[in-house]
């Protein structure tokens, strides 16, 4: 990263902790190049850059100050819905939301892809090139039902960074974290059965409980801390649920990260009422901080956690490479993968251990997590600037994604609509619910370089929302 | 193709059509030569060729002649068990046959691969390559849920010598057959629910029913012409079926075509009585005649036909790109990929449509074929030659694989354990029944080059076989 960049998040984050307030006078130029050994022209770069994010305003002749408009956003309301089992339904706007074709004109800001234009890739689409050209027995028969072997060792390193111990013979590849989530599901619950999740939820798994004709008990959930652990208590006495089914780290769509001492708290209750816990980590090596947050895995003991996740956020979706630590499950799920699929992709699976073995990961991983941590703050910026005033928004702290929250009466589908002629898409907060909740809210992707288009496209969406609350149909 | 090999072909293919009995004298080298102008050492060439795969047996000073062995083996019976619908066990068995890693030192007689290491593949390992270099979005992305538009332009194109005209928005590609088999199931059963299969039959479909507590009615199925319509018109009557799975062309494991007038007939009986068809096509580009055989599907007309494929067998499993064309149940069909694997991998679907388009996809099945027709040859010859008399061998039509029975009392898996030290494995018979039927059978793969060390692993099972028919336990 350049120099000046690291400047620029050095400020922006002593403006985060609350060094510099709103209205404040940012330090001059002059003083910072001192202080950092830098020349006057950096200071100048950062500075711009910090303009251009909206963090910093000069003032001719003054400097640059902190601008007024700094204070973060309220956070969207914790869900008061009725707690009782539903049966799910919301199939047709997922399904709208899937069916763009990728490199369609669309700006497809509603939908969960990483950027995927970094150069920390490069190493493993080498490996993918050249395996494939060696036309080996390997690449192209069909690999073991377990996983390749290499992939799983890797994993089991990975893992170690999240606190789990888990050796390669427990860890099971899939396609994609959906086959995980599935397999998963159809291990630890029948047809009928009750399943308690954080709310709002990824749609992946609402639609499979959907297929499997399943009940979704759909608990309140912090913004900041997750699952409420009170209504999951009482949920427990009252339904018999079989699974608890939740992703806890860099959650999707609200960006939290349960602290460690929920995480525990949950696992015990999963053991006091025998029930499974279906941990959905895709985005937990997104996390900004450092080290990345511990699973609720890491701290199983009797195999009654199943840890799913994927490639396809760390890297690229269209590998479609997960994986699955079914803990006791293991067979079910061996069982469960070989209906599904068979087995999953050979190549990718070798290009990733390679990748993975030869260090290009981790400096990936730093590279994304920092962007991904600008952008969150851009993204905010924007929607606090475009979108009119009592919008409520997320603080991710991890991921790509914002969650975004609108006058109780909103309804974000017809803003889909609405934006149809500019080739805009934004993901309708009602796919996230088992019954269409939420349709006042909508999640943004801000993967991707933060670029004037993207601005204006913010720009252009919170302009439709204010033209559809000033006239409700 | 070498000229000699396409000189023993020629030969061999007049001892097939019975030009040349048993005991017959074979065309001298020299009216050979002039018969086709080749050189005399090419027919030399030739007429050792033919002696390797034993169907020539030379005499001092008198020539070639067709050895007295050349009458085929017996077909394998009809299964006459007891016609009710059962659940489905045996997952041990599959198990043991799909955990082994690829390139490992067992040779793998028992599995469902396809040679891969044939030239007319590179086209396509070359186009994997390209694309995966180019880091674009289309690539590493999520796809459209229905699969790549131009890979199913062309799977669309291909189905037409098959005598169906399906356009592409009426096919959904998969992560390989599996998927869409189990989705074809999903979308037409519940749990509980009776399917109607032919016997023996493929173990991944087996399997499926087990996961999802579904109950199979086996039907008698003949070596030649495939399942009993008889049996099964009696079984419409008697059962609530709900479904139809079968491979009507180039069956796995029995290797038959079914007639187009059965084809015909069945599609009648699941009009008759409103169940949907099930129709595995997965060897089916594999037949050995051409014009390849025409589907159940090309003669459907409401929709009631799921078509499942893939380019496992037909290219390489690795790549797990198989497709659906599910008729009426396509919503269904979209709604269990999504939950299954949320898409399949892009970059492999993009190679193939670029393989397919540029015309590679048909040289490559010709080869194919014609190496599967002389391996079948070969492979029924050499287990005629090694295995105990009174071995009954089925007479493929198609795909790479050979079915053989033997006496009752036999048991493949007992098999198995004695091959382990020869580090050969063989498909067991049992694991192509609901409930462990055919032990007495096994399942041999001659897809790959038919080299001195297959032969001798043949002769190494067959006498394995024949002691421990002398040893029974
Ligand atoms: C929380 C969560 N889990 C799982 C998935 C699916 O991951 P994959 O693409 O690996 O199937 C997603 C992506 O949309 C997600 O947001
Ligand atoms: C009849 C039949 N159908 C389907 C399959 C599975 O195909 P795929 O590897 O594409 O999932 C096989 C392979 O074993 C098979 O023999």
């Amino acid at each position: 990263m350049t120099l000046y960049i690291d400047l620029a998040n050095m400020i922006s984050s002593r403006i985060e902790q609350g060094l510099y307030r709103p209205g404040d006078r940012l330090p001059s130029v002059r003083a910072l190049s001192v202080e950092h050994g830098v020349s006057l022209s950096t200071v100048q770069q950062a500075y711009r850059h910090l303009e251009d994010q909206g963090m910093a305003t000069p003032r001719p002749k003054s400097g640059y100050f902190v601008p007024p408009s700094r204070q973060k956003p309220e956070l969207p309301m914790v869900n008061r819905a009725a707690q009782r089992p539903l049966d799910v339904s919301q199939w047709d706007n997922v399904l709208e939301l899937i069916s763009i074709p990728p490199g369609s004109p669309v700006l497809q800001l509603g939908r969960g892809m990483p950027d995927i234009s970094s150069p920390t890739l490069k190493p493993l689409l080498r490996s993918i090139s050249r395996l494939s050209r060696r036309q080996s027995v390997i690449e192209l028969s069909y690999g073991c039902i377990n996983g390749d072997p290499a992939l799983r060792e890797q994993i089991s390193r990975l893992m170690l960074d999240s606190g789990c111990q888990i050796p390669a013979e427990d860890i099971v590849t899939t396609t994609g974290c959906h086959e995980a989530l599935s397999a998963a599901i159809g291990a630890t619950c029948k047809p009928g059965d009750v399943i308690a999740v954080d709310s709002p939820s990824f749609h992946g798994v609402m639609q499979a409980l959907k297929g499997f004709g399943m009940k979704a008990l759909e608990l309140p959930t912090d913004p900041l801390t997750g699952i409420s652990l009170e209504a999951l208590e009482l949920a427990l006495e009252q339904w018999p649920i079989k699974a608890i089914q939740l992703t806890p780290t860099c959650n999707n769509p609200l960006g939290y990260i349960m602290p460690d001492a929920n995480k525990r708290a949950l696992l015990e209750l999963a053991q006091r009422y025998d029930v499974a816990i279906i941990e959905d980590d895709v985005y937990g090596e997104l996390a900004y901080s450092y080290p990345r947050p511990r699973t609720i895995k890491s701290y199983d003991e009797d195999g009654r956690v199943l840890l799913c996740s994927s490639f396809s956020k760390t890297l690229a979706p269209g590998l479609r490479i997960g994986w699955i630590a079914p803990g006791r499950y293991l067979q079910k799920i061996l069982h469960l993968k070989y209906i599904g699929t068979g087995m999953a992709a050979q190549l990718p699976q070798l290009a990733l251990a390679e990748y993975i073995a030869a260090g290009h990961y981790e400096p990936h991983l730093r590279r994304m997590r920092s962007q991904y941590a600008r952008n969150r703050d851009l993204m905010t910026n924007w929607v606090s600037r475009y979108f009119p005033p009592g919008t409520r928004v997320s603080q991710p702290d991890g991921g790509f994604m914002l969650w975004i929250e609108l006058d109780r009466q909103f309804d974000s589908q017809r803003l889909n609509r609405a934006l149809l002629p500019h080739a805009i898409q934004i993901a309708p907060g009602s796919i996230f619910s088992a019954t269409g909740k939420y349709r006042n809210c909508l999640r943004l992707n801000y993967a991707t370089k933060a670029t004037a288009e993207i601005e204006d496209a913010v720009r252009k969406v919170g302009e439709t929302v204010a033209q559809l609350l000033a006239s409700p149909d």
